[in-house]
């Protein structure tokens, strides 16, 4: 029978102390660890069966893997370093070893592509899987990037393309893997397997010309209202259609009919979206390229607290729309 | 209706900026902390409708208010000092505003009593009601305790009364509020709302002399276990029946009947135990009595892998046995 002491043992044995970073053992009370500065950067994300994922159209290492991918994209979002972990798992009665042992697969193979650590944990009974992963980074030189700090005339960045994920789980949900073409395939892998820019999230902390940063989770419009604290601030945007980086299929039969829902509604690309200072953005551009980041500039923050759509020369308003729980 | 937007400005409302160490305001994708030195401690704890507690017998503030107090206990269950928490919510459909937002007046109410600040969280829909809780807390002067660190002849001591708790759990179970009396009241209390133990947890972490640490959460006889590393370090306990503080209605008609299980295996205390050094246990105690904190020496580290316990003027083998989750 599957109960916490298997689990913690099995943990051990795939999480040995190994950083000089962490100098207590899992299972302790409390995880102690060494960070480099004073300052530390802290954020949680979960996902719940049923709400973000179900266990018929996902793997264990999947579910887990997806998990550790979310949290750590929000300490990217900030421009700093990812570097511990602690999961909370509420698993439902006669969930098996296997599944279990497959989940911390997935954590283990992801921290490591991460790099992060796992630090410590919980485990409880619950109705239904639930993962909670708390994510701890650390700032370089003492610098991060907030939501709302950029300014009139600063130009608006996507780090890839927007409305994949979206697309993706609208096709994991429709189509039978054996149906689903190569393009298709990839769309649901990024749905499934978000990739965090943990590279140009600590890159774009660095740059004081960048003024604000956020990750795209919920939809490009709802997060884009965020970044530029549309109603706090009275800025707002204007975004150019074209400019928005997508994949080829969403602008194709069959989807193209529902393509701007995708891209500007669809969340969980976990693509990082930044304002530039306009002095700076062909320095900008310059370096990113050097450096081989992917960025493309979509738009810019403008006067008026609303944000306006251009497309095909025409100019609508687009309302803040995406993927907001109710209870 | 209830949506997460509701739900973020009312925490905005309740827990405004206000503390120099926390930079970043509620609300962005992580938080910002500053820390003293460059070690944190950090610990998650959760709990689970229907398993750690029912709608029925809690009120919200209660629910919140003790997820709390269980999290921070293993900060000073490590002799470090609790500084700021995250809060994962996972909320049932149609769950109310007045419920989520008398959870939050729980979170403010107790997180000033433990000077600790909220930086973080997260709310998702779920099956049943779920709080989990992030701690960071730091250390003082780089010292904190393990467990598993004593060694033989250290004296093994408790912060208050065990089994309260467990006893006021099977009170709550049985007996309505208005057929409680006084003291089974109080035991209920002591259940629903522990307090964990946070100025002697930073006592103890800087003496040096105390050699290992825990909070008793699953139960006297298996927390002992750990407490020790039983199995690992070939060494073992001797615990005086006698000598373990338990309140008086404990060993009274109609509760001395399952006195042993409360108090061996009964879980949910929050009391710290550990290990002083024998050499150094008279100057302890006074030190302890000066300073006004509540101990009680229950027994000493032995050698052989295993714990007995003298009841009565005779040993029997004490088997760690407490709460464990099963799936």
């Amino acid at each position: 029978m599957l109960d916490e002491i298997y689990i913690e043992s099995m943990i051990k044995k795939r999480f040995p102390l190994k950083s000089k970073r962490f100098s207590t053992e899992i299972g302790d009370d409390s995880a102690i660890c060494k960070i480099k500065d004073n300052q530390i950067v802290v954020s949680c994300d979960s996902l719940v069966e049923n709400i973000h994922f179900t266990r018929k159209k996902f793997t264990p290492e999947e579910i887990s893997s997806r998990s550790l991918a979310v949290a750590v994209s929000d300490i990217s979002a900030m421009g700093a370093i990812p570097m511990f972990f602690l999961n909370s798992l509420f698993l439902p009665r006669g969930i098996t070893k296997k599944f279990v042992t497959r989940l911390f697969s997935g954590f283990k193979k992801t921290s490591k592509k991460f790099k992060i650590s796992l630090i410590g944990g919980n485990i409880s009974r619950s109705d239904s899987l639930i993962i909670d992963v708390t994510v701890i980074g650390e700032l370089k030189k003492n610098k991060y990037k907030e939501r709302g700090k950029c300014t009139n005339g600063d130009f608006i960045y996507v780090s890839g393309n927007i409305g994949d994920a979206s697309l993706g789980l609208h096709i994991l949900n429709k189509k039978r893997n054996n149906l689903q073409n190569i393009e298709e395939r990839k769309l649901v892998a990024k749905y499934k397997n978000p990739n965090p820019k943990i590279k140009l999230g600590e890159f774009l902390g660095q740059l004081d010309y960048v003024s604000s940063m956020i990750d795209i989770t919920d939809g490009l419009s709802i997060d884009l209202s965020r970044l530029i604290n549309l109603n706090k601030n009275k800025l707002g945007a204007k975004v150019i259609w074209e400019n928005i980086p997508k994949s080829k299929i969403a602008i194709k039969k069959p989807y193209e009919k529902h393509v701007e829902q995708y891209v500007l509604h669809g969340g969980d690309d976990y693509e990082l979206m930044f304002t530039v200072n306009r002095k700076f953005y062909q320095k900008f551009e310059r370096l990113a390229k050097i450096r081989k980041f992917r960025i493309f500039r979509i738009g810019e923050v403008v006067n008026g607290s609303k944000i306006i759509l251009e497309m095909g020369g025409k100019n609508k308003i687009l309302k803040p729309d995406g993927f907001i729980h109710k209870f």
